[in-house]
């Protein structure tokens, strides 16, 4: 998606070897226009796929997985990272592991909305290690819905989550994959064609 | 909005007296449609003041305000309520008391993005005591931006954070403003014309 790696390439800003800050249209500022086209890019790579619901993680994640489903006309769901009163006691649950923060914490998603019946699209902001998306995977096996496949606003192709989920047959469909980046050099090189790991 | 209200009457689950789940199709589970409508509802409202940015807070103001930027033009920006890696180090940093949860937390927005050119609409999930709104308010104004209102979808027109906001001299948009709830009778009540207390 070329219109994303344009952003990314005047906007990001890389932090040593793998931190690629984005904050200025995908996760603390977002620009709707960049969110539309990504909402459209997942939906029409996942259109032939039956999708009932979209699953994703908070909190950045929502934004691209609501614009998906405005496309696709199917509700998102999002896990929780926190408990919550407003949260039903009655939950799948999985732990992750946040390289970025340091912690493992644990998502939720009440089993009121997610079952047997479904086919789920899990989109997130970035997969780098995968952890968070292997979360999402055992939520979903917990609720016994079937998978899609994911759809990825930046992969970090130099780190090894992309391969650990393609590897478990669930289809992964990034829109920038990340070959290499460096901050001593100001550069980022995308794999040529992205989706070709599909 | 009669559609969100219907669907309050429908499918939302009273706790106790002050606890309204709408996780069906607002704050865990969203449905597009609503929010779709939910969105055009807050531009249509704020559509001649002027904005510039909207503010909202993570994560479950995140998918309104997405909804309201797609029919305004105008960028997102969602407070931050944890430190990450991800979020400058230069932010407008305020407190806020949660009552659901009985913890006080930080919420941080990078100054990057916000600053006194900018005219801001505040969007948020529920209204209550006002607490989470506050800290937004308490946002802009270090940022020397000006304030075009705040658009909630349920605003707990029982508790004090309406009138405290207003007084403030703020104008308060709710599209559903809950007058009573009653879990032994399971019935909500609705203030007449909502908008009226604007």
């Amino acid at each position: 998606m070329d219109l994303l790696k344009n952003r990314i390439i005047s906007e990001g800003r890389i932090i040593g070897t793998d931190i690629l800050k984005v904050d200025s249209f995908l996760n603390h500022q977002i620009d709707p226009q960049i969110m539309k086209e990504i909402g459209k890019a997942f939906a029409g790579a996942f259109s032939a796929e039956g999708v009932t619901k979209i699953l994703t993680i908070e909190s950045s994640g929502i934004a691209p997985a609501l614009s998906t489903a405005l496309y696709l006309g199917v509700p998102v769901i999002f896990a929780r990272k926190t408990t919550s009163r407003n949260l039903d006691t009655d939950t799948y649950v999985s732990s992750v592991h946040s390289f970025t923060k340091g912690t493992d914490y644990v998502i939720r998603v009440s089993k009121r909305y997610l079952d047997k019946d479904d086919v789920v699209l899990l989109i997130d902001d970035f997969l780098a290690k995968g952890c968070a998306l292997q979360g999402l995977i055992d939520i979903v096996g917990q609720s016994g819905a079937k998978i899609a496949g994911a759809g990825i606003v930046i992969e970090k192709g130099f780190q090894e989550g992309g391969a650990l989920i393609r590897d478990m047959g669930i289809r992964v469909h990034s829109l920038a994959i990340i070959n290499e980046m460096s901050e001593k050099e100001n550069q980022i090189t995308f794999k040529d064609g992205d989706n070709s790991q599909e």
